[in-house]
């Protein structure tokens, strides 16, 4: 095996370690966000996922797959809502695409554009370690009757 | 720990080993699409990712995390591009989150909407194992050039 | 002023007399719909904006402007939703333009991704007078309480 | 015929006429632009339409139809577009719809999320006159060659 894949493998094991690291499975942390190392912040009306993009979470082309940055937008905007306004469910969801990141740091905040009774709008802006907008994403959500 | 928590590590650990069952990266097969069980096949001019929902793939309300439906959408989009006209470049992609999965095979079918010489446009349905439309997709690519 | 100028000023009032033709503003025939000559008729779980690309809707680069197909899709997908099961208000739209339009009828056929109670998902298809797909469109919307 | 009706034929005669005082076709005026009243100015790297909402752009249920909003947000950012680094196509559009408008100027400022040499990625926000964000686009252009 060469080293390059040796360290895939580290990476991979440790990913699994953390996402097994804890039992809980719940707004904050679950299996997912542990596994891709989301670190999931609050400030006043905006929520903030930040992860570093490491070799596993790769596209065959070598960059950081769309899905991941999806995934981290989607969880940054549904627990500013869940914050906010109480748990709701993604409607739809559209990324763009701006840029390519390979490796390195990722932050991506959301903020509402309108938080609605029922429905709220929301968006994400994914920014490289270096500042540069690499995602922008706008979502509708349905507030969960409890 | 809880059984259900055991259940939880045992396919996490069963992903990871997936996972690292191959060396390859390219497309067909790499990291993400094997710890996910992303059974990639072709038919004409249609590309599908077929996987299992599992636990681990869960949000915390219980059910397939939107993302990972995002991730397998764009695969099945990008593999398929990939497979008529060369490798391109996600430049936007919307999502409809159309019904909750909770369990069950999940088949994700791109298809094209339109193949251009540099820009294409390719659309996919995600079906639940009982048939029902579960997610739509559409998405605009871009040809890398050689 | 040139023939050119004449055609256009010609098809401008045409347009605008269909659109005083009739004091109705409903469902089916409004101001803008008769403007634009859109005819809207159903079939079954269908429903189909047709009308004539002429000039006066194109853009300064000479074809159809998106923004009349945006408009003629719009009302093709929220009729629908009013024909089978109560006025909504679209949440949000995306579209894909996918081919220009010079000339010819237009047919925007409008469909159910899923019908709910409160929130339904809907597509449009828009084909060229030669059949050829120029735009896709999905839509989110919610019903409107009685 | 009621007044309300008067008001609208007298509306949209004055419509025609804006459309019918100029014979450009171009970029800052076309057909359709003068037709709706739509101002467009530029202040550094933004572009605004502002135009009165008047009843003939209603739709059945008396408030801005979304497809002119769309239109006028359309027409923000590819001007600016061209303004900036020359005319592009729109190859998709998202639209989220806010809030409702019942009348007074609207105002759609766009601006770039980014700008390539080849694919651009554009925002436009529109506002109602109280300042209250009633519809959010994000959109991607392609630059059309000399």
């Amino acid at each position: 095996m060469s080293a390059f894949n040796n360290v895939r493998e580290q990476i991979g094991r440790a990913m699994l370690d953390r996402a097994l690291s804890s039992n809980r499975h719940e707004f904050g942390s679950f299996f997912l966000s542990r596994f891709f190392g989301f670190e999931i912040t609050y400030d006043v009306d905006r929520c903030t996922v930040s992860f570093e993009a490491t070799e596993p979470m790769f596209n065959p082309q070598g960059s950081l797959h769309g899905g991941i940055l999806a995934t981290a937008m989607d969880i940054a905007m549904g627990h500013l809502l869940q914050h906010v306004s109480g748990a709701g469910t993604t409607l739809e969801m559209k990324i763009q695409y701006i840029g390519s990141v390979r490796g390195g740091v990722v932050r991506c905040e959301a903020s509402f554009l309108r938080v609605g009774r029922s429905i709220s709008f929301l968006q994400c802006i994914a920014r490289s370690h270096d500042e540069v907008v690499v995602a922008h994403a706008t979502s509708t959500w349905k507030r969960l009757r409890r």
